[in-house]
This record gives structure tokens, C-alpha cells and sequence, in this order.
């Protein structure tokens, strides 16, 4: 039973891989993007939260599973070419990236310099514990 | 002369490419998802103005070449693993999408089907004459 989102969806383009963002629902803060296949979009869709593909792990990748740092799913848009979702999203902790900052985007450019801008919301040693 | 945006970009992920997402600096809805390779990227930073990199045509792209809709960088981010850079950007003519939407995410899922929730800016039929 496919959704009008799965069917609609290429995954042809980058074998088998769209792109994701996920952009905070409230503040239109982008948050952070990683990739998905087939099984990670239908998951993300059927729990309400986001399910990426890892490609460096290979395997599906429920976002927030060792930080609790999950997104749920508010709302989702697909591009025009069908090759890209975004997710608006309420960031479970406040925080998307693993350096522990709230966006994966910190760092800015700024006179052909990259300055750290970002907000830190937890701290990594203590999230990820070995 | 590199600067440290070009120096801190990982292009061996995607072979050379990177994805770059435009953002609407002021409303902050995000307009389009494309990619660019090193030369794109510094083409962009020289101009001022977003230069992808089509994968279809093989070449730089300068993104409202044809139909005038040029974006203007105001802040250019990159994020925390560096294959991905967020461009926040002035709009012009206020429509990014090729099919004459202000954003190219104007299928939003709704109840399993894709409704189309886009803003018409211009009619591409006019834009893009042959």
C-alpha cells in the first residue's frame, strides 16, 4: 500500500538516496540534513519522527536514539524533481547536531573566515557516553 | 588563494559535489536544494550571487540566468561535517522553482496524498521562451 509520497519520491538519482532536511517548525531554523532511502522515509512517515539512512553505519538511523534528541515529524514537503523532502519538525532537546549544538549549521562565513555562531545545547562527553 | 570556506568543504563524499540549500533570508522558507562543486562554491562567494552546479547539463549554473530570478547571498553557512552548505539569500522576482513557485517544496503530505500548497509567482511558459 503506497502513499502518494513514496510513489511520487525518485530515489533513482543518487542510488537509491534522496536528501532531508529537517528545518525547526517553529523558528524556520535549519537544522540539519542527512540522507534517506525507501524504508527510512516509510518509517519517518508511519512513526512521526525522523528516520535517516546512515550511510557511513549503513543502516537505518531513527535520529535521537542514543542522544533522545529525536524530531518529530510536523509537517513534510517534497521539491519539485522529487528528489528532496523537507521535514518541519518540533527537535526533541533542543539540540540537532552531535557536537551538541542546536543546528548542524554553526559555523558562518564571515570576511573569508568561518566563525563559530553557534548555540550550544548539551554537551557531547556526556551525551554519548561509551 | 584559498579561503577558509573552501578549505573547510569536504567534496570527496559526493564525488566533488556538495548540496547547497537556499533559504529566504528574511522569511526563512526554504526555496530550492541543488549542488555545487568547488568552483560553483567559489564562483558564488566572488559573485555574490548562488552559481550551482547542474548535474544534468554539466555545467555552472547561475541560478536566474534565464529568467532573471538571480539569488543574493546574505550569509553563507557551513555545516558541522561540511558537505553541506546553507545559503541564505535574497530572492529576486521572489520566485525560485522553475515551474514559477516561490519554493520548490510546494507538495506538502497531507493524509497520504501530496497537495500542492504553492505560490504561482510567474507563468515559466513566459519565462522560459524558446
Amino acid at each position: 500500500m503506497k502513499d502518494e509520497l513514496s510513489s511520487a519520491v525518485d530515489f533513482t538519482k543518487s542510488n537509491g538516496l534522496i536528501t532531508a532536511i529537517a528545518q525547526d517548525s517553529e523558528t524556520g531554523e535549519v537544522l540539519m540534513v542527512a540522507n534517506m532511502n525507501a524504508e527510512s522515509l516509510a518509517k519517518t512517515v508511519e512513526l512521526g519522527e525522523v528516520v535517516y539512512w546512515s550511510r557511513s553505519r549503513k543502516r537505518l538511523w531513527h535520529k535521537g536514539e542514543e542522544s533522545g534528541n529525536v524530531q518529530k515529524i510536523k509537517e513534510i514537503y517534497l521539491d519539485c524533481d522529487g528528489d528532496v523532502v523537507l521535514l518541519k519538525v518540533a527537535q526533541i532537546g533542543g539540540a540537532a547536531c552531535h557536537t551538541g549544538k542546536r543546528s548542524c549549521f554553526y559555523r558562518k562565513l564571515e570576511n573569508g573566515k568561518l566563525r563559530d555562531v553557534g548555540v550550544q545545547v548539551f554537551d557531547p562527553r556526556e551525551v554519548y557516553k561509551k
